[in-house]
């Protein structure tokens, strides 16, 4: 059975020697010293490691059924949902005000990270409550966050985000959910949704559940979309729980992975439901789950690579087979460990710089989060909002591929459901796919966030880079890491410009180049935070810092990151500028 | 349900137009005719779609189940694979002396992508038998052939290939188990099998499994192996089913995919084993069975991305979201197909240039077996071992790759098993792995394919390529398809040179580029197709062929590849020369 070690090391170096969380301005970072955050992530991995990732290869297998109108999840899972709970740990940076304990953003996803490696199925339980919560939380009335937000912050209740129907997923203007409206100012729903994640669970007490629905007089398309609470059970006006509402799980999915999550069909039958924020102004409401959901998604792809990534080296070290191509290095024994090898180290290296790197990206995205809320700094706001598709496109492209990569170090038994490689490679699959799959992400960064504010945004990244590669000019060592990095963003400039240039009269050409676009992004991004780990990690050892070997790797991992895997933005450049000519060229029914 | 259509209009394109085969001076080619390909292939495309198709889903669901000693095939199995025997499907290529049609190998392969693309569990049945033989074909005694080929050929008997022991896979020199010798000439084996496909089901009679092992005498590693037959059922000298052998299937695996077949742990109890060819020259006849089971193992590859591909064009015709960004192009419907948006067509694309390229380029390399094995021709020979970790290494990464590409094309159904996506994704995974992991290749090819008999072979393709660009040169139609090959194969010859550099001082900073190499070489083999199916195309439409709109999409295609995938041999060159050192930096403890 896979196993799972928290990787605490490599977070604190990230908190601390890069990012430098104790010193920033950021309101509530002063409290984030090396002994506190040591504290909480300890202790969050212990949960992680101990509780959670026993559950994930059992939970995959037994799956999720529905049995006379109820889900019943894994054995084990109820247990495990309600450690999390009592631990707080659904509850880390939520308000105070409704039970939360205030943390940064921050401290959530580094957390987040670990629960999701050691099982991702049980956590999106709770990932799910926390898109509700916040939901609810920025745009619900007073009342519902009095009555919804405390049961949500403990985790008596969960929470789940209605937007998919058969006909309709990322064009929500053709939903037909339909709500109507009640003399005593609730609404009636009615209309089936699909893929609904934690749509219904043995797990806690009532399912809070947020549903896009079209209420009369809105217009057209997304226009006429509202969001809107439908509990599962209704709640007294004591906050006890009332009787059951229309809306029920019609069909529990068979998926290729997550088979913990209960993945379900929802009918809503007349059910009962409370506007959320401004009628007709569903889209804006729901873009708060979906902007958090995504950052959560893109924290997926590297958690789980990260999980995988550990088993991989453990069978690298431990399977002997074959020699050594420089003469045996395990003389005594009857072969030497797989490790040797170099395309074994090359798989291995791949999954190590990207899982590096990616943890650097998201914390500091959860960073800009951070000082965008807690500081209403615009700059960061739309910092993260040009980096969130990249984060969740990039992230889980590369995420899946490091668990196949992972699963090839084990050979035939990376095939045999047995040892749990597997697992890995189905559950990471749909990262790519849901909140908006990475080509609607690729879509959303290239048609919407790249030009944004004048492009100040992109600007700002380009600054970040010119800035690091001008301070660290003088210093020899970082020579490995800048050159690459100014190449690459000379590659995304350049690519950028291209986009510019044609937009406009030519939207397709742009369009055609998104996903390349999106990578070049990611490896960008990528490559500034590797030399941010690079410079930080110089300093550390210059100044006396202990664990030398830990500094030498990381740098020598980022080295590797630099020389093998940036130059990939050349060859996407060079896609994107051929523009959309070879990509259209054929009519639809010559395919 | 996903569906299946036989792809025979670029089957006879790549067969007559491409590879000319009826002018061919390839004995047996001359019959090829396109009248005859066409009937064989129409027919055999019929099968594939009527009768194994329909049962690659069901299989996948019920998957195999050892019950009392005996495993249990899906529902549907027997009696689909019956049809292949008595069809001579499984015999197109064998000897006319045992019973077979004694067709071109290129006329199995043709044949047989379209089995695997319908049903890949269900025909690795009849792919195991065809390497079971080959091996007694090549190195069995006239006896063996005449008790064991008959029903090999006819598919009353079935095949496999046993190599894998729970500690040893590609390192077969650590083998356990052992022959030990009897006084009537046959021998004892007693030993565990591991990953044996096909290895025990209720299909036919009787099980021929080939079995490495250690006999006495032979040394250690791999120079003591030698090669056994080990009926399920002993056979009697009137060539009827004596009793059982003492061998049993003593699990089935869970797997990731290819849920249809069974893949079993044998357990070899003593049981009687007949020698092959010489003793302890058990290597070189497994050999024989392996570079026939890599080329059809190249084969999945494509083939599982041709049959995804084909569903994901559908969908994408007929899944309405969204509006081409340059004006609605189904005013009269709620939104556009799927088809319109730039990103689903690069996913298109890639798929389909893929597979046609993958196509041409595994029916050459057929056809170069052919030459060898008909005409005893040693430069086919030298090339087609050259190419042989390509088709098989490469097509099986990118089939891969493709699969879930198609997948992406559903969004969120291509995650539910119900749509079947997931299965091409689960199924084709296994071929980066059997028959030699990717990274086996890439090995075998770097330290062993690329400089046999003096480079030659690899020069051969550097001539083929510098041939097509100086034949073409005066056509301007060509040069968006030579100008990148001639780039394409700069970059592969400088890798290679770079190798011939380093290899001899230092062998790691060759196998560190390994794989990228592999992937060089694979675009440098589809780069070259694709401009000999454009020279092909030109002159069809130039000699008043009438299906324009096939070749202009051909060409179209082909423009897409040279334009989108040949700039990554630049990538890979740039990561080959790198060297070892950002790949070995770590040491083994630093992971």
């Amino acid at each position: 059975m896979p196993r799972y070690t928290a990787p605490l090391k490599d977070l604190a170096f990230v908190l601390h020697d890069t990012l430098g969380i104790t010193s920033s301005d950021i309101p509530g970072y002063g409290d984030l010293d090396p002994a506190f955050t040591d504290a909480v992530l300890t202790e969050a991995g212990r949960i992680a490691a101990d509780v959670l990732a026993p559950l994930n290869q059992s939970g995959d297998r037994e799956g999720c059924h529905l049995e006379n109108g109820v889900v019943r999840t894994p054995k084990g899972f109820a247990e495990a949902y309600r450690q999390l709970c009592d631990g707080g740990w659904t509850a880390l940076d939520c308000d105070p005000a409704y039970g939360g304990q205030g943390l940064p953003y921050l401290m959530g996803t580094a957390v987040g990270e670990m629960l999701v490696a050691a099982n991702m199925a049980l956590n999106m339980y709770q990932g799910l409550t926390h898109g509700a919560y916040s939901a609810i939380h920025a745009h619900g009335s007073a009342e519902q966050k009095a009555t919804y937000l405390p049961n949500l912050v403990s985790g008596t209740w969960t929470g789940t985000m209605n937007l998919t129907e058969p006909h309709c997923g990322t064009d929500l203007g053709l939903m037909r959910t339909r709500a109507e409206p009640q003399p005593d100012g609730s609404y009636r729903i009615t209309g089936q949704k699909i893929f609904i994640s934690a749509g219904d669970h043995d797990l806690a007490e009532n399912i809070i559940h947020l549903v896009l629905a079209k209420a009369p007089g809105g217009g057209e398309g997304t226009k006429g979309i509202s969001l809107f609470i439908v509990p599962k059970f209704l709640v007294n006006a004591d906050g006890s729980l009332g009787p059951r509402n229309a809306v029920a799980a019609g069909k529990v999915e068979e998926k290729m992975g997550i088979h913990g999550n209960a993945t379900c069909v929802m009918n809503y039958d007349g059910a009962t439901g409370f506007l959320v924020g401004d009628l007709h102004k569903g889209m804006r409401a729901m873009f708060t789950m979906m902007n958090e959901a995504r950052i959560g998604v893109g924290v997926q792809g590297y958690a789980l690579a990260e999980a995988a990534y550990q088993n991989a080296v453990t069978y690298a070290r431990d399977r002997l087979q074959g020699r050594a191509v420089t003469g045996a290095e395990n003389p005594a024994g009857p072969a030497d460990p797989l490790i040797v090898h170099p395309d074994i180290r090359r798989l291995l290296m791949d999954q190590k710089s990207f899982v590096e790197g990616a943890r650097a990206f998201t914390l500091w995205g959860a960073s800009l989060i951070d000082r965008a809320t807690r500081m209403g700094d615009k700059q960061a706001e739309g910092l993260i909002s040009l980096l969130t598709p990249v984060i969740k496109g990039f992230q889980t492209d590369k995420g899946f591929e490091m668990c196949v990569a992972a699963q090839q170090v084990y050979g035939g038994h990376g095939y045999i459901e047995e040892w749990g490689m597997s697992q890995f490679a189905r559950d990471a699959r749909i990262a790519m796919i849901y909140e908006g799959a990475n080509g609607v992400q690729a879509l959303d960064l290239v048609g919407r966030k790249l030009g944004a504010d004048g492009g100040k945004p992109v600007m700002a990244l380009f600054d970040m880079v010119k800035t690091l590669c001008a301070e660290t000019a003088a210093e020899p060592r970082m020579a490995g890491f800048t050159a690459p990095l100014k190449q690459a963003s000379k590659d995304v400039q350049a690519a950028a410009m291209y986009f510019l240039q044609v937009a406009g009269k030519s939207p397709n050409d742009a369009l055609a180049g998104s996903t390349d676009f999106l990578h070049m992004m990611g490896h960008l991004c990528l490559g500034l935070m590797w030399a941010r780990m690079a410079r930080a990690a110089l300093a550390a050892l210059d100044s006396g810092h202990p664990d030398r070997d830990f500094l030498d790797a990381k740098l020598a991992t980022g080295r590797y990151y630099m020389a093998r895997h940036l130059p990939a933005t050349a060859l996407h450049l060079a896609r994107i500028q051929t523009g959309a000519e070879p990509v259209m060229a054929l009519k639809a029914e010559a395919f």
